[in-house]
């Protein structure tokens, strides 16, 4: 059966995250893939792998997803049949076909995730869905010297909440980087994998650090004791974004 | 009895417009505030004015309302009170004392709409309720003449829709800029006044020369012949920003 690869784009307002629930436990955007695939597919299931299984209400710029169909179709067919079947808060921006064994989170080489941040004032109603806020102004120094503690291979037990089924909690950062765009905070990172709630994790430590409620410091310690309940409490997940996923130059992708 | 004067910012998505329906014809963003203001005025019905009548889909930055209050309230613990009380789709982003007599509407000098819109391509689901979409590409040449021909004093009968109240249909366009960024056509117009579905039907002029399906020579004349029926269809609500309000610098204001 042939592989396909997509691109998806998503406004993760209205789901419970990427993967599919119980019956009844939420809509999610596996599952609204799924069911424009059946549909394509004259009926038949079709399994969706992802490469990030982003959490309720976590938007995507470029999440990946491959499957099996049934039956080939040419891909530029094969994407104006989902976006014409799809509901309105997801797109797929590319379809391809998929090299054979292809599978989007174990060959994946790299994530890019963004977080926006209001902070101060009052937010624009326009704003709510795709940005977090605090009432705060950051200490932009703080923030930029927080930021700086992720980069590098790191146990990141801290930052990562109960339920991941990692086998292991080391992760290398290799981008950590912070924008004040006026009033807003713009941070992007990028790693080999980020462990369940990891990076609104490492936004509620820039938070703290740029309020002041914790020092640099401390936040140091914090990750070095590999104890959650020793790092601040997570960012929203409405201000987060997968932006892309990297895989190796290689035929298999 | 004291009057204030508000800035408001709103995602008109989930509006029927600004303007008060009758009772089960819909939510509007005056109904929301003025239920509001009930509850900050212990029940007093407050009747609120605004500089622009927004349709059901359109949003605003800076929509400009008056109301009495039957009692003096700091202006900053109303707008607190406020943002506490309203929906999260409208946020008062100012609010302040206004000179007795102040009119939102009649003693605006100006108004500046802005419209984002889409080009080709698929549009991302997190844009799809602040900007349209259209699946062409369009001239950028010709978009930017037929913008031209708005800038002026001009009859704009053929670009107001049905069932306005206003008295006269000549407007003073004194702005209308294209700025063309990635894929996405960004057009700001300002001028004394707007008739109903004017700047939609601005917008959908540019579309029509930008497509090709009119040309910009064509378009004039069917300025000229104050003719609905000669002009093309308006543009999407959900592409149309109220930016800004302007007031003289008078002692009123």
């Amino acid at each position: 059966m042939p592989l396909y690869r997509v691109t998806l784009a998503y406004d993760g307002t209205d789901f419970a995250g990427w993967q599919l629930q119980h019956p009844g436990r939420g809509r999610t955007v596996q599952g609204v893939v799924e069911e424009a695939l059946a549909q394509i597919a004259a009926g038949a299931r079709v399994a969706v792998l992802a490469a990030g299984r982003t959490d309720a209400g976590v938007h995507a710029l470029g999440q990946v997803a491959s499957f099996e169909l049934p039956r080939e179709l040419p891909a530029d067919e094969l994407q104006r049949a989902l976006n014409g079947t799809l509901p309105e808060d997801v797109r797929v921006l590319e379809a391809a076909v998929a090299a054979p064994g292809f599978h989007p989170r174990k060959d994946a080489v790299s994530k890019v995730y963004r977080y926006e941040l209001d902070c101060g004032g009052v937010q624009l109603p326009q704003r709510r869905c795709t940005a977090a806020f605090v009432p705060w102004r950051l200490d932009e120094g703080a923030v930029r010297e927080a930021a700086a503690l992720y980069l590098g291979r790191h146990d990141f037990a801290s930052l990562a909440s109960a339920g991941g089924s990692a086998k292991t909690t080391v992760r290398t950062v290799v981008r950590s980087d912070v924008v004040f765009s006026g009033a807003t905070l713009l941070y992007e990172t990028e790693a080999d994998g980020f462990l369940r709630k990891m990076v609104r994790s490492m936004v509620g430590g820039l938070i703290a650090a740029g309020r002041g409620t914790a020092r640099v410091d401390g936040l140091a310690r914090a990750l070095d004791s590999r104890d959650r309940r020793a790092w601040p409490a997570p960012a929203a997940a409405c201000g987060l974004t997968l932006v892309r996923v990297t895989y190796p130059p290689s035929p298999r992708c």
